[in-house]
């Protein structure tokens, strides 16, 4: 595979991962494929499909027995493989996680900055 | 609200959003409050939530007409939303997104190398 | 709506709701429209989102403040919001919930018959 | 496993099943464990987790590929795997879906009743 970056730069704590980083690595996996990006109704399967599977690790941690045979699984995995979709469903839409994070962050701070019980002395 | 680091040169185009910087932003964000993060099992519970309402959004993008009253909504905040969530249920674990964006890629990369067809003189 | 049976008798305790009249009160609703079925792909897209208005309500009822105007919500219509969506899935498909439980129910009755501990005397 | 009613009944097409025979069987099934239903937003998890395995049928239907060893699975079987958890859901909180599927149905069919296209001499 073919890419334009050096991948070996991101893991260094020097040169931490940025979203666009993430995203255009998204896109040179994908677009290596005839198939390219799924279209959006499928890629929302998937996405339902992550949600589960974060849903069976969270279970397992908390009260829920494995199968016999199934592990309990790993969450900062299907955390990524999660984010894996939301990036794919941004790029095939031309939408930005970066510009979307900063526009919720922003209607977070504002819409909820009372809503919870600030600490004293912050 | 205190925060360590300057907002404002985030949408700089010149110093792009950072995994890093997201985490400390929901971080800083959370540590305002007393409750500080919810319990795993009621965050996987916003998670569902969110999930449910990038379902809603592309419902309505490719064939679900709307309730009276209803808007069509907006899928880059509904992924920030979900993006949220899944930055806080990593930090409340001690998790890191760019840990696990690195895992799941070199994953993706060499799992699914041949999984799909790839173009020619690529 | 033309329906070829009668409604007034199934909330009578002597004529408790079948799967059966379930399913064809669903199919006479759906049948009136030219739209008809969702296709599967957009089913699964109300799906979702019918899963997260559940998670929305148990958050409510297990920590989660609604926002400013928001209800609690109504646990047993969002159960039922997503009964419809599951009868429409299986009726688009030719499948049969009463059959399926049959099944499902065989399964867990075997398999995970030992999976927890019985209580005594039982 | 001792249950008090007999299930050779219920497959018989002149037996239907009911809702009340389903939600009976559930709690007897659940109820010869010491450890019970699960807590609420333990059991949300499980509905989480059985929604994304609709998905990935729904998605192996409809243009994913399955992973190598990997089948494409039995929507009936799925849709009564979500049947199951949220029979316990809602005998863990003394819901009726019965009751549910009468109110969801009533407002259906009169606050949707003119949000599709009526066929014409129905």
């Amino acid at each position: 595979m073919r890419l334009v970056f050096s991948y070996s730069a991101r893991m260094n704590p020097e040169v931490p991962l940025t979203f666009e980083a993430a995203r255009a690595r998204v896109d040179a996996y994908i677009s290596q494929f005839k198939e390219g990006y799924f279209p959006p109704l499928l890629m929302l399967a998937r996405l339902t499909e992550e949600t589960g599977e974060i849903a069976r690790v969270i279970a397992h941690q908390n009260g829920k027995t494995p199968k016999p045979g199934e592990d309990v699984g790993d969450l900062e995995l299907e955390l990524a493989d999660l984010l894996f979709v939301m990036i794919c469903m941004a790029n095939e839409r031309g939408l930005s996680l970066e510009r979307g994070f900063e526009r919720m962050m922003t209607k977070v701070e504002t819409r909820d900055a009372d809503r919870w019980t600030k600490k004293e002395n912050l």
